[in-house]
This record gives structure tokens, sequence and C-alpha cells, in this order.
């Protein structure tokens, strides 16, 4: 998996932090924008973000181009509706050799290891078989495996990331989709971290759980999730 | 693939119709919708369809139970993000037996039947042997077939379903989610025909084609698109 | 004010939960529907709105026609995007005679009372002067009071309807649209309790309160908030 | 009114267009968007644009801060779902003078400003009167006329901004939103003219009115629009 941050938008602290404050001034969002340093904007956004007041946080957006997740997480990914999404397109592109994810429980235990990869490399040699007796590639994919390698650019802003952060980085959440929120956090942070301090599952921010069945593992803070 | 309506709004027509009155008239909507009968609220509702002012169908959902229909299928039908999905998870339930949707090409081709069916069930033996190696089912199912077949819950509203028709019964559309389409048509043409008597791709309902490249085989009519 | 139920999803609570056991089921959303009856429906919904997996409440749909609220409070609730409305149009309907929305602080001084109601009055007069002298409609009313009283047709979802009720019957929400929101709460729970049974701000549905700034006067329960 | 550019995508054509190709590439994003130049992105993005695919546009995202539109204008603006706001709130900010939209009818006719101007005085005054009675700013506001003027910071995708840009810059729009569209479409043209160049109204957009009362002076191009 490979997740690199294709664009965001810039100075995305300081217009969030004006936005918010736009509501309660009389004075133009500009001049807001103006008269807020980094400082004082990250010390605003902290208390936004404390009392759930998520709105203005949909000014700042952020777009990754995600390559080589498998089909499952891209499914589970495209769920989530408030957002925007570019996929590589089965339908036209051939899929010549066999790049398919190997889930680390797999790939832990050589037996499974083997029955996984011979039958990976199974389902792509009767997919070339198909489209070598000339059916649509579009149709000949209905063998690829699940876990088949996918695509996509991915767009969304910070207030659909704290949502996309609270449950998918969560335990109860498939392990390859936690790794992607992960990397997508990693890259937030590391661009707008006034934003996203304080961002993931219900444990980290609240202090508490919400799931009707907990893990029991709660994390203590967002360092310990992003080791 | 079998698609049933599970439910819907009922008495749509006269609803959507008297939302529509509303914005221009000096009256409740109750007593909009109490002076509609069945054939003036669909004179009004061709009006609109045909002028395109679809934001009144909002007031219209319809709920289908889909199942049997591919992966591949539910992913780019979960792409449409103004509708709600209720999935089966193949992280919590068992594939006990092969079940994979076969596409109309193979299945008209003896050769690539064989080799289609072949592979779907060595693809379902690998899996078993993973679950019976103790692998846990959500990891397995990284080697099921994209072919492999579904249930979902799907609710859209009228507006959202004139879009859906638009795009995926187009002859562009893959035949899957065409075929899914149509008897989604055919199940709201039965109990709100007024809300749909013109629907579908651009060939039907304003006669031209706005696809860079055309397939040159546009339809006369609805009742060719599901004869 | 006046708050109907022009329409609603029948069977509701089956249809929801039905949805939501078919992600842990192998079986048809139908079937699950079949076998669950009200008494079913309703326990397993209380689990889903305690552990807060609201996905399977978007599968019921409520309409709702809303007569002489202000313009105050319809510009509040288009705020809510995941939802629909039809307005009656300022510029196409004419206002014939003064219809504003008195605020109870207005409505309990006699002195605020007797300045709000010439003023109201003096604006409609100015208004109905420049019809009179030929200027559109949609330009007159830049005069008519914020307070003016305008008509809707909205629907939402029991999800989205459980997310307005949660910011909007909370005592820091102003008045007018804390009305609104009552009545639309009394009238789903008529009709459809075990979708809303617990449902309202923090302090009734989690027992704590989450705002920056809490009033001080919890609500106890879903009662004390209607009554 | 003034609208100004608070933040945009950075380099949204290439983004975009980057996006756009992942869907028929065996390529990541990234190496797609380094082997765009700005005139390749813009050729390919023409392309989009006339065969109507604007899913990819999403991407790209621009941030306005508006002041001094009225609340007639703002009330039709947030109707537009797919997009984010934040306005100033007259719950909290005092309204402290006379700051209300003249809408042209109306500067055009002496006696019409006249009544206009007075009336919106003495609004103002009995709102002041109110809030000196010691009532509460959220309700002495049920005075203000709908032309008294607000501020927001808006956010849309450019998807959205060319469905905006449809339906608002059509002459039977109102003519503040067309001022206010106006405005925001030369701001964009001027950071992403590829994305923009061909927007507006379906007569300047296909050449053809889809009103079903057609104004009968269509736009021969953008350049009219906003000249």
């Amino acid at each position: 998996m490979s997740v690199r941050l294709l664009a965001h938008t810039p100075d995305a602290a300081r217009v969030v932090a004006a936005a918010a404050r736009l509501c309660y001034s009389d004075a133009t969002a500009l001049s807001l924008m103006e008269g807020l340093d980094e400082t004082k904007a990250s010390a605003f956004l902290a208390h936004l973000n404390r009392s759930g007041h998520f709105s203005p946080f949909e000014h700042a957006s952020f777009t990754f181009a995600v390559d080589g997740i498998s089909r499952v997480c891209s499914h589970q990914l495209v769920r989530h509706r408030l957002a925007s999404y570019s996929q590589q397109s089965q339908r036209y592109v051939e899929m010549g050799s066999v790049r398919v994810v190997l889930p680390p429980s797999v790939a832990g235990d050589a037996e499974a290891s083997r029955v996984f990869l011979e039958a990976a490399a199974a389902a792509h040699e009767a997919y070339a078989k198909l489209v070598a007796l000339g059916l649509p590639k579009e149709d000949a994919r209905y063998l690829l495996p699940h876990g088949w390698e996918t695509r996509l650019v991915v767009t969304m802003n910070a207030r659909e990331l704290h949502h996309f952060f609270s449950l998918r980085l969560c335990r109860r959440a498939q392990w390859e989709i936690r790794d992607l929120a992960r990397e997508m956090l990693r890259l937030v942070l590391a661009v707008a971290p006034s934003l996203f301090s304080l961002s993931g599952p219900s444990c980290v921010v609240r202090g508490t759980c919400g799931e009707a069945r907990p893990c029991g593992r709660p994390y203590a803070s967002v360092e310990e999730l992003l080791a």
C-alpha cells in the first residue's frame, strides 16, 4: 500500500479558524484570517475540536493518491459518501500480472501463504485464459480475487476525515482499512497538525468506548495509535 | 439476481405533486394534496419531468431487497452516494458454498464456462482451506472471486432513481448493473407509474445522446429498454 | 406553527430491523422481515440505538408539511443538508396580509408587542406599496421581516432525524426550531415508536452534555422534553 | 456585495486531470500528475467538460468569503447541499446600523427608493428598541428586513460549482444570486481557467435551453455572461 497527499487546502488551519470566527464576529472572513497567526488559529481549533463543533472543518480539503489497496478495502472505503473518488477501472485496464494483497494473518502462516499464493496465481491464469478466448475484460475479472490491488484518488474534507478516523482507526475495523486510515492521518498531521491533533476512535478522543462490544484494548493517545 | 420492493412512500405521486405545487401556491401542502387526484397529479408530474424540475421527486423513497448480484456490481452500485445501503458482511458471514455470478458472455461459450466454473470452485476451496486452518473469514475472503454473490438493502429517492437510471440503463454501463437497474425500474413503474413514465438514458428521455462515444443503438422508448 | 406527517415508510421498524440483520445473516431481507414481528423488531432497534449503529435507520423516511414557521427558522432548518425541501416561493406568491411569527419573549411584554406588531404592519405596508408601484414581488420582499411566515414540505430519514433532534432539541437551539423539532418528534413517535424511543439531545440519550457551555438544566427523559 | 477567494486546491487542473486519467491507466496518480503539464491537462479537461464526465472535478475545492449579500440570497444559496457554509449569526452578533441590500429595481425608482429606505430604517429602529427593552437579539431580529446583509464562508468543489453556475447564472434566477454566481465564476476562472472555461447555463454550455419557459435571450458565450 502506498498513500501520498496529492493536494490540500493551503493554510488550512487559518481558513478553518477564520470561518469559525465569522459566525460570532462582525468582521469579514478575510480580515479575521489576516488577524490570525498559526498559534492563535491552533488554540481556537483545539477549542472547536474539544466541543465537537466540526462544521468549519469542512472548508479544508485533502486529496490522496492511494495505490495497492485491495478491492475489499476499496469497497469499504467508498461507503463513505461524503467524499470524492476516482478509481482505476477493471473494465478498461487489463490486469497483466498477479497483484494481490496478502493479509498479515496469511503471511504469518507458511501453509496458508502457499494456499493463498497458488490460488491467486490460478485465478489470474484463468482470467488471462478468458481474455485470450476473446471475452471482455470486464467479465473475465469476475474471477479475480477480492484481494486484487486497485488505485484511487480520494478527496475528503477535514470534518469527514475526523469521522473516517473515528470509525476506521478503531480496532474493530479491518486491518487493511486501519492501515490506510493510519497512513492518511500521518499525512494530514504533517501538513495540518492543529486540525488533527485530537483525532481517532472514541477511546483516544473522549477517553471512552461507544461500541456495543468493546475490544478491551483502548488506545491511550494518537501517538500510541500511530506507533 | 432477485430484486424486490421492500417498502416505498405510499401515495408517492400525490405527495410529490403537492410538494411541487406548494412552491407556487398560498395553501398548505395537506390541502394541496387533498385537492389532487391521481390524474391531476400525473399530469403535473409529467410537466415537472419534462422540464427537469426534479427536486420534489426527492420526497418519494423506495427500498429494495437485492439478492444475488456480484461484488463487482455492488462496488459500482455503492458509488451512488445519495442513497442508503445495508450489505451482507463477508467479515461475519461464512461463505459455505460456491455462489458466483456467471456473466452471459462466459455462459455463452463452453470453453470459457468450464474455465470459469473450475476457477470459481478452486477459489472457494482455497477459501475453505484457509478458514479450516483457523484464519479469519475476513482474510480468507481475499481469495473469493469478484463475481461472488452478495445481498443488499438499498434505498433511493425518486430523484436519485432518475439519475441512476439515466447512467445505468445506458448501453455503456456494464450488463449486470443494467440488469439490476431494469429490475428496479420495473418495480417502481408498477407502484408509481407517473413518477417514472419518462425515465432512462438520454436517448429515451431527451432523444439525444450526451456520451463522448455513443453506442449507435439508441433506445426509442422505455418499453424497448424494458423488453 | 402547524406540523403534519404527510407520508412515511410503512412498517418502518421491520424494514430497518431486517436491513440491519441482513449484514450478519445468510438470508434474504424479505425472509428476515417476514420473520420479525413488531416486538422482536423493537428489541433489536433498541440495541442498535444504544450502540449508535444508525446506518440502517436511513431506510425509513418521513415527510412533513410545515406551515407557519418564520423565515428565521426555515433558514436554520435548510442548513440540514441530508434532507429534502420544497418551500413556498416569495418570488411567485404575493404576500397579501401580515403573517409574522411573534416570539414568546415579545408576546410576554406589552410594550415590546406593540413595537413589534406596528413594525411588522408598517413593513408589510411598504412591501404592498412597492408591489403597487409595479416592482417585482421578489424585490419588494426585501422589506418583509425575517419573522415572516413560510411553508415547507420536508423529508428526512430516521438517521438524520436522530441527528436533527440531537442538535435542535438541545436548550441551546433557538426556541422556534426547538418547537418545530418537538412537533416532529411527537409525530414520528406516534407512528414509529421503536425507531425514536431514545432520541434527543445528549443529556437525554447519553446522560451527559457535550456542549462547551452546558445550559445547566439537562433533560431527564424524552417525556420531560416533550411535556 | 464583496466576494473573495480565501483558498483553493493548488494546481487544481493537474490534480483533476490526473484523477480522471487514473481510471483508464495502469499508473499511479502521482506519476500521471507529473506527466501532465498545464497544456495537456487543459486539453484533457476540455474533453471531460464537453462529455459531461464531471466526477473528477470534485477533487478541486474553492473557498469564498462572501460579504454583504442579503438573507434572501443566503437562504437561496444554502439550499445547495453539496457545499459547506459558515454564516454570521444574528443570534450572537448585534446589528448596530442599517445594512440592507437595495435591489436595482428599487434603486432605479425614486419613489420606491424613498419607501424602501424609510421602511428599512424604521425596521432597524424597532429592532434596536426591542434590544434596548432587554429582549434577546435572536428574537428582536424577527423584525429585520429580508434584505439585511449577511456574511458567509462558502466552499464548493468544481463539480458543484458547475452545477451552481448552470442554475444560478440562468436569467430565470434572481438578480442577486446571479451577481454572486458571476463574481464566483470570475474568481475561479482567474485561478483555474481550464476547469471553468465552459461553464454556465444550458444556453452557454449546450447551445440549447431546458427551461419550461425560456427567457428568450440566451447567452452566446461565457464572455457575454460576464460582461
